[in-house]
C-alpha cells in the first residue's frame, strides 16, 4: 500500500487545481470552435482493441474477479480515444449529425513500461471531425487551427512553452516512394519513422537489408525526409529530387494548402516536415506532430491526421481528421517539477473565524451569504485562538479571514470593516490562479 | 461491435451537454464550500479492493494482455471512490493539510448484474472531510448541508426532483441493540438493513433463526426501525421503548444535533429515519441516505456517513465524514427518457455562411472575431445554397446564421445587419441551456 504504483501519476490538490483549469481552457476553446463533448466507456471489446498490429501487447484486459473458470476475457481498457470514437460513431450513427464535430477528454491506459512522458494511465484531449461518406479537405486546415488555438491559450494563460506543429502528408511520401518504384511504401514509411530514434545510418541499413532498396533510392528517401520548411518552399525542394507520381502531386498540393492557410492565420507555429510519418497505419493523408520549445525530448504532445477509412460499416464509410493533445505528457513534468503552481492549494477565498462553538451557526450563516455571491468560503473547523485560525488559513494560502464585522487580508495584515452582502475580494484572489514559478520569485 | 454493452451507459452529444453542466454545477457548489478536487488512478491493489466482505465478487480485475503466464492479477478497477481516497490519504498524508476537504468526481466499476439505477460503469461525486487523529462532530452537520446545497441547485437549475435525506446513527442502533442484550449488534444491523428489500416478516424470521433473538427483542428492533420524524421528536419515541445504554445516549444526542441544525438551515429536506443502516461496515456514527421525490424506486442517490477508522497507519488514524452523489443514477433515467434536454445539441451559437470556397478564409476570419469575444462559432462546412446552410444550422439547433454583414435568427427569420466586433446573441442563446421537457411544450 505504501509503494507508489509506477506509471500511474496522481496529483496533489494544488497540482490538480492547475490541471482542472487547463482542462477547462481546452474545453472552452473546443466549444468556441463548435465541437461538442462525448465520453465513451473505459472498456472496448478485445476484438476492436487488438485489430491494429503494433499495439496489442500493451492492452489491459478487464475481467470480473468471479468470472467462470477458463472464460475468455472479452473486454479491455481503451489505449487511446480513437478506437472508442470509431466504435461510438458506428454505434450511434443514426443519432448523430454529420459532419460530426466532437472533442473527448478522458484517460487511456497502456501496459507499456513507464518512462518520462509515457505513463500507464494518461489523460488525452482529442478533437475530430468525421463525415459520412465524404469530408472536405478544408477540415485538414481547420483541425490544426483549433489545436493551435487551444495550445496558444495554454501558453498565454499558463506559461506552457510555445509549440511547433510539424506536418506531412502520407500521399506525398507514398507517391514519392511509388515514383521510385517501391512496391511496399508502408514498409519504407515505418522505417523512415524511426529516423529520430535510430538515426539515418540505421534506417539506411534497414531499407537496404530488409527491403533490398538501391543506394540511389535510399538516398532519395532520406533526402525527402530531410526537407523542412516553414512555408511552401518544400514543394520546389521535392520537385528538385526529380521523382514524379500522380499521388505525389496530390500530396504536395494538399500539404501546401495546409501550410499556407494555417501559417496565414497563426504565423510561426507550423512547418512542413517531410520526416513526419506517424506509426499507426490508419492515416491516409495529412499527418501532424507537435513539440514544445525546449521540451522536444518529451516527444510529440499533439499528434493526429486524416483517416479515410477508420470506421466502415457496409456501404457507409466515415472519413475524418483529428488531433490528440497529450495532457499528461504536457502537464505532469511541469507540475511535478513545481514550475507551474496555483496561487493557493484550496478553492477557499475566505475563512470565517469562529469565536466559540456556540456561535458556529452565526459563522455558518455569514459564510452562506458570501457563497450566495459566488465567493468560495469555509468556516474555521476549530474555535481556537485567532492566531491559530489565521495559521489554518495561511497554511492553505487562503487570503482572507473574516472576524465578526471585519475582514483581514492575512498577507498584508490589513483589516477593514466589511458587509458580507457587498464586500468583494480582489479579482486575482477570487479563485486560485496559475503562477509560473520562475516569474513569481 | 453492433451489440450494446449492457451496464455501460453512454450519452449522445446533447445528453452529454446536460451531464457536463450538472458536473460543473456540483463542482461549483463543492468549491464554494472550500472543497478541493482530487482524482485517483482507476486501479487499486486487489488487496485493498477485496478487504471489505460483501463486495469482492463485483471487482473487475485488470491485467496486461501479455502478462507472464500464471501471474497473479494484482490490480483491479475501483468500485467506489472511498477505498481510493483512503489509500490516497495514507500515501500523500505528508503533503496534505488536515482537516482535508476534498471532492472527487470519477467513474467507478462493478461487475454486478445491470438493472435500473445500477450500472457496471457509473459516475460518482464524493465529498469528504478527513482529520488526522480527530475530527469535530460539527462536520456531521456540514456534510449534509454541502450535499443538500448541491442537490438543491440541481433542482433549481435543472429540474431534478427535490430530495429527502434520511439520517440515522450507528451508535444509536448499536447502543439500542446492546441495551437489549444483543452480543453481535452488526449482525442485527445487517438484517435490519434488508427491511426495504425483504419486508418485516423476513427480517423477523432471520433475526430469530440466525441470531436466536427473543420475540420481545425483535419487536423492539423493528419498532426502533419504524421511527421516522422530521424533527428531534424521535428522541422521545426511542426513550419510550424503555431501552437504556450509554452508547444509545451518545447516538441520540449526535443524531438530534444533526437533524436540528440541518433542518434549521435547510427546512424540509432532512428526516431522522432509524431504519437507515447502510450495508458497508466502516461507518461508526452518522449515516445518510437520500431519495428523489417520485423516484424512490431508484434507491438512494446520495449516501454516506461518519467513519472513525477507514484509514489507519501505525499510530495515525484518519477519521472522516462524507457523502457520495450517484450522478449516473440521478441523470441516466432523466436523460434516457428525454425529460431533460439541451436547448441545442452543439455548443455552436453562430454558423458563419460561406459564399464560395474561395471566400472561406474571410468566413474563418469573421468566425475568429466572434470567438475572440467568447461566442461559440463554426463556419459552414459547405459553400452550398444558403437554404442548405440554414438547414445545417437548424438540424443542430444553432440559432444564428451569419451572412456577409448581417445575422439571421433562423427561428424567427429576422435578419439584421451586424458588426462581428459588437453584436451579441441574447443571453439565453449564448450557450446551450437545460430544458425540462414537460415545461417546454
Amino acid at each position: 500500500m505504501k509503494k507508489k504504483l509506477s506509471g500511474f501519476p496522481e496529483y496533489l490538490p494544488g497540482e490538480r487545481i492547475i490541471e482542472q483549469q487547463v482542462l477547462a481552457s481546452l474545453q472552452h476553446t473546443f466549444e468556441l470552435h463548435g465541437f461538442g463533448s462525448i465520453e465513451t466507456r473505459a472498456v472496448e471489446s478485445m476484438e476492436s482493441l487488438t485489430r491494429k498490429g503494433e499495439i496489442d501487447k500493451e492492452v489491459y484486459v478487464v475481467q470480473r474477479l468471479h468470472a467462470p473458470e477458463g472464460s475468455q476475457a472479452e473486454l479491455g481498457l481503451h489505449f487511446d480515444l480513437t478506437v472508442p470514437f470509431a466504435r461510438y460513431v458506428l454505434e450511434y450513427a443514426g443519432h448523430l449529425e454529420f459532419p460530426f464535430r466532437r472533442y473527448q477528454i478522458q484517460k487511456a491506459w497502456r501496459g507499456e513500461r513507464p518512462q518520462e512522458g509515457r505513463y500507464r494511465e494518461f489523460l488525452q484531449a482529442d478533437v475530430d471531425i468525421v463525415g459520412q461518406g465524404e469530408l472536405a479537405a478544408h477540415h485538414d486546415v481547420e483541425l490544426p487551427l483549433v489545436t493551435l488555438d487551444a495550445l496558444e491559450r495554454l501558453h498565454t494563460d499558463f506559461g506552457i512553452p510555445p509549440v511547433t506543429m510539424r506536418v506531412n502528408n502520407r500521399k506525398l511520401s507514398e507517391g514519392f516512394y511509388r515514383g521510385l518504384g517501391v512496391a511496399d511504401p508502408m514498409a519504407v514509411l515505418q522505417r523512415v519513422d524511426k529516423l529520430d530514434k535510430f538515426g539515418p545510418e540505421a534506417v539506411r541499413q534497414s531499407l537496404a537489408d530488409d527491403l533490398g532498396m538501391s543506394a540511389v533510392a535510399i538516398d532519395a528517401c532520406l533526402q525527402l525526409a530531410s526537407i523542412k520548411t516553414d512555408d511552401t518552399a518544400f514543394v520546389a525542394q521535392v520537385r528538385a529530387l526529380g521523382v514524379t507520381h500522380e499521388l505525389l502531386d496530390t500530396g504536395l498540393a494538399e500539404l501546401a494548402a495546409v501550410i499556407e492557410q494555417v501559417a496565414a492565420e497563426v504565423p510561426g507555429r507550423i512547418v512542413a516536415d517531410l520526416s513526419v510519418a506517424r506509426g499507426l497505419d490508419y492515416y491516409t493523408g495529412t499527418v501532424y506532430e507537435t513539440s514544445m520549445a525546449g521540451l522536444e525530448s518529451l516527444g510529440s504532445i499533439s499528434s493526429g491526421g486524416r483517416y479515410d477509412s477508420l470506421a466502415t460499416e457496409g456501404k457507409n464509410t466515415y472519413p475524418g481528421v483529428g488531433l490528440s493533445i497529450g495532457v499528461s505528457r504536457i502537464l505532469y513534468p511541469l507540475l511535478g517539477k513545481g514550475v507551474l503552481v496555483p496561487s493557493r492549494i484550496v478553492p477557499t477565498c475566505v475563512l470565517v473565524a469562529v469565536d466559540a462553538e456556540e456561535t458556529r451557526t452565526a459563522s455558518n450563516q455569514l459564510a452562506a451569504r458570501l457563497r450566495a455571491r459566488g465567493i468560495p468560503t469555509e468556516v474555521s473547523p476549530d474555535a481556537a485562538k485567532y492566531g491559530k485560525q489565521i495559521k489554518y488559513a495561511d497554511r492553505r494560502g487562503i487570503p482572507y479571514v473574516w472576524f465578526g464585522d471585519s475582514v483581514k487580508d492575512i498577507r498584508s495584515g490589513e483589516q477593514v470593516s466589511a458587509d458580507p452582502d457587498s464586500w468583494e475580494p480582489s479579482p486575482a484572489d477570487w479563485w486560485p490562479i496559475p503562477i509560473r514559478k520562475d516569474e513569481s520569485a
